[in-house]
């Protein structure tokens, strides 16, 4: 398929996984996406670096700006795929809670 | 009292309290303490900069080092203070799960 380009992939790194919450880390390189997925668990996100953000949602796509040293909750039940649309490598720590 | 030099200060900033966490971020000039605190609610820590901590408890004190990108939970229950024993400024965020 000319001029399609995949994209990089996040990489997940698992911080912990007990009995109350899963905690991981989120890595992107610009463009990469963590591909469509859906939350079973409410979740926290804490970025690490200034997070600009492309969520593409069936309702539609939207750009987020999150910056570092905020920090956002969101229920489960989400299915969205989350792209870094910046041109530096973007991070966050996501805490799902049980 | 010579030789005394209070500490200062560390800023708490409620970022979120609603009826599932409460987050703050907590930044610490060196030097700087949360002063004695016992925590009502279990908590995830994310640091937002390494941090090098001094725990003062009953038990003692003791030195604990964390990097950035890193994370850990904490059952409620725990009385301590808090202390930036580094020489650069510090900061996490806290999300306490009610």
């Amino acid at each position: 398929m000319p001029g399609f380009a995949a994209r990089p992939p996040a990489t997940p790194t698992l911080l912990l996984d007990d009995a109350v919450v899963r905690i991981t880390r989120w890595d992107f390189p610009p463009g990469a996406d963590t591909g469509v997925h859906t939350h079973g668990m409410g979740y926290v996100v804490v970025p690490m670096t200034d997070c600009a953000m492309l969520i593409e949602e069936d309702q539609g796509n939207r750009e987020v700006d999150i910056a570092k040293g905020a920090a956002y909750r969101r229920e489960a039940g989400a299915t969205h795929n989350v792209v870094n649309r910046g041109d530096a490598p973007m991070s966050f720590i996501e805490i799902e809670y049980k």
